[in-house]
């Protein structure tokens, strides 16, 4: 790669030759005046002024008056109001509930509290925090009743994790690619801050049976969820959470505490939690032995897959968006794994025929949302966007062929005796752009 | 120190034995049986539950019944209702209105937007995005006029950072303790993911003359503050921040496009961002010739005083809680240093007579809030509790001796002309607490 030396402040840029097909630049690309200005000929994103334009500057009406009232919670803008989840039950009909988290909005890594994805089978219970029990028994020496207040005793740890129900892009599995917006196809997996009290510090209190192997975590909503957890994840990185992003858990999310096996499908992050039971075998719950007993093309089942592997998609373009004519763009979206670190996101623009690797926004945690962005000039004609993750086990994020062969593209076929769809898809997401900028959900 | 064995999952823990006075623990503390149950004498947190009591559990009446609907929306719980910003103009009077963070009631180390402080002095301005222009003119080669949509076009870079009021913690001035809250003491500060571009991209493209040293920038609602900014803090770490924990700005923080300038003053974060202007010395505005040039007991003032220099506070146990009886608690708090990454926090039971080294939730960011934790054994006699935090530059938070040598302790005498407090207090808070668990402030 060539250097060139930045004139005004001595700063040298890299060059502005693409890494990648369709125009696909590297990463580390300064983006000054280089590219936007002389590199993309007048095609940059800033505005130019000439002379005088530049001042005196319009005053806008929101310049002029007193503005309103400062509000004891925040709330966004009136021109954010489009920013919202979008649910499958607003009637609260008596059937499960799901509100997805409109990624193709948002930018970073934090998903806000109000816009974090939730998932409720039985609506959202009203739980009096100071009449919650925590009960732990089974195969211990002492069984041990814990209050909200109790837990926030102990030293709680604080990590940020991303959480994602395992029919999170079910609609990947259609034999054609659905018209919908990066919400609609992801919106089940979001991302925040975490506190709260490690497991394995109140099963050592309680005693735990050397024996045990399992747990059963049970929900106090009046779905009274339960479900399996290895006694090794335990003591591997799972906590009670009792805080989301720094205030106390949504209801939506769990209040007034909730189990979180970081990286493990949604639905074994039990809510609401009132019961954990140390046993020698699984339960065989309804949503382990059912639901999440994936079918797969050959009849077989995957039983207790409970890991939520290496995957991205990008958020920005997507559809939704448009562009607005040729010049300077950023690609960028999230990557996760729940296996550990995202060690590499690689970006294409032409549908996977090359590849570049696209810059990490650091710092990267441990099974959370990590931002990616590549630099891009788009010359105006069609291109296919692509991204694809790697984490630092050294998994990779699969080809979409690669997927299809193993699981099955249609989701009806391989439904299974109840009806729900396939689960665990993890490969990846492709917007097509034709010359108009106008963007589509393709497979490529 | 001492380990012992611990018997039911091969894992060591460290003895229980104190570090400090008043029963500070070692923050290595396991916390587990030999700690809460036989160490502190059956006054551990948990409760104990014998024999067949652990089950069957009564189902309590939202285990029962279908629950609420999911809302577009999320919103904290109705019993976390007194979980709010304290405002010091609720009737949106014409003067500035200042809006508090409860830090006594947070946990982790973002803050919900909801809950971010904000001050505003002409209200909130109601923006409308697609008419909002941010212009960068003067000393540059191309005047350059940048719209929402064009910034969101360039790679953003993502950074968590606390922001602080210099005016923070002004009540620490005052000669006797005032009773009162972390949140009415040090609810000037928050901490939060931003998102945005790097200003040293945007002078770039502009072309900035290579003899300008200042920044003037000017923010939109009708105050129309302005403040300078040194050319070399533009280039190290300042963004055009257009994302906030994820989503769009919060009008009271700055929507849509603020200055983030990591570690200075608040004031200098100018939000509303409408004018950059390249300039070769300071404007000396308002803002920086009157209310933040510092004037100190010797009469002198401090010109250009812009770092938020280390600091830390208790957050748990504080005014506002009380302990319930003797026990097991977790001392915690936060602590940040706009010089960069907080490298230790000590904690002290006695008044600063001895202190222990608290624990750390990493990952440690740069110029942003770290939780400190330290286990404590509570005997019920008086205490003491502080904390003092040290950052990787080797800055440490002043004593409070040293800090009223230095400073002032009443803000009366060394009030400027304008009637404005003291500035840039970043010395210790002290909670006492008394054999009934009651917590006052205290200096010591």
């Amino acid at each position: 790669m060539s250097l060139r030396k930045r004139g005004t402040r001595g700063v040298t840029a890299p060059s502005v030759e693409p890494v990648a097909g369709n125009g696909l630049l590297d990463r580390r690309a300064l983006l000054g005046r280089g590219i936007l200005l002389a590199g993309a000929a007048g095609t940059g994103t800033a505005g130019i002024l000439t002379g005088a334009a530049a001042e005196p500057l319009k005053d806008d009406p929101w310049s002029l008056e007193m503005g309103a009232v400062t509000p004891a919670l925040q709330t966004p803008s009136r021109f954010e109001q489009h920013v919202v989840r979008t649910r499958s039950n607003p009637n609260n009909e008596f059937r499960n509930s799901h509100a997805r988290t409109p990624h193709h909005l948002l930018n970073g890594t934090v998903t806000p509290n109000s816009l974090h994805f939730s998932i409720n089978h039985a609506g959202l219970p009203d739980i009096d925090p100071d009449k919650h029990r925590l009960v732990i028994h089974g195969m211990v020496k002492q069984p041990l009743e814990f209050s909200l207040e109790t837990l926030s005793r102990y030293p709680l740890v604080t990590r940020m994790h991303f959480l994602e129900c395992s029919g999170n892009s079910a609609p990947m599995f259609s034999n054609e690619p659905v018209q919908a917006s990066a919400q609609a196809i992801h919106g089940l997996v979001s991302n925040a801050e975490w506190t709260g009290v490690r497991l394995s510090t109140l099963l050592d209190e309680a005693g735990i049976d050397p024996s045990a192997k399992w747990l059963v975590a049970e929900g106090a909503d009046a779905q009274l969820l339960d479900r399996s957890v290895p006694v090794k994840k335990a003591y591997d990185d799972a906590i009670i959470a009792i805080y989301q992003n720094g205030e106390r858990l949504m209801p939506g999310n769990g209040y007034p505490m909730r189990l979180l096996l970081p990286g493990y499908q949604g639905n074994m992050n039990v809510k609401f939690l009132r019961r954990i039971k140390v046993v020698d075998q699984p339960a065989m719950s309804f949503f382990e032995s059912k639901t999440y007993s994936q079918i797969l093309p050959s009849g077989k089942a995957w039983r207790f897959h409970f890991l939520q592997e290496v995957k991205s998609f990008i958020t920005h373009p997507s559809f939704g968006h448009s562009l607005k004519g040729p010049g300077f763009y950023s690609v960028s979206g999230v990557a996760y794994s729940g296996t550990g670190r995202i060690s590499k996101v690689m970006v294409s623009a032409d549908g996977g025929k090359s590849w570049g690797e696209a810059a990490l926004q650091g710092p990267v945690h441990d099974k959370a949302f990590t931002r990616f962005h590549m630099p891009w000039r788009w010359d105006g004609q069609p291109v296919v966007l692509q991204s694809r993750a790697w984490d630092e086990a050294g998994n990779v994020q699969p080809l979409r062929a690669e997927f299809v062969a193993l699981r099955g593209q249609t989701a009806k076929p391989v439904t299974n005796p109840l009806g729900f769809p396939n689960q665990h898809y993890n490969s990846i997401t492709s917007w097509g752009i034709d010359s108009k900028g106008e963007i589509k959900h393709v497979y490529a």
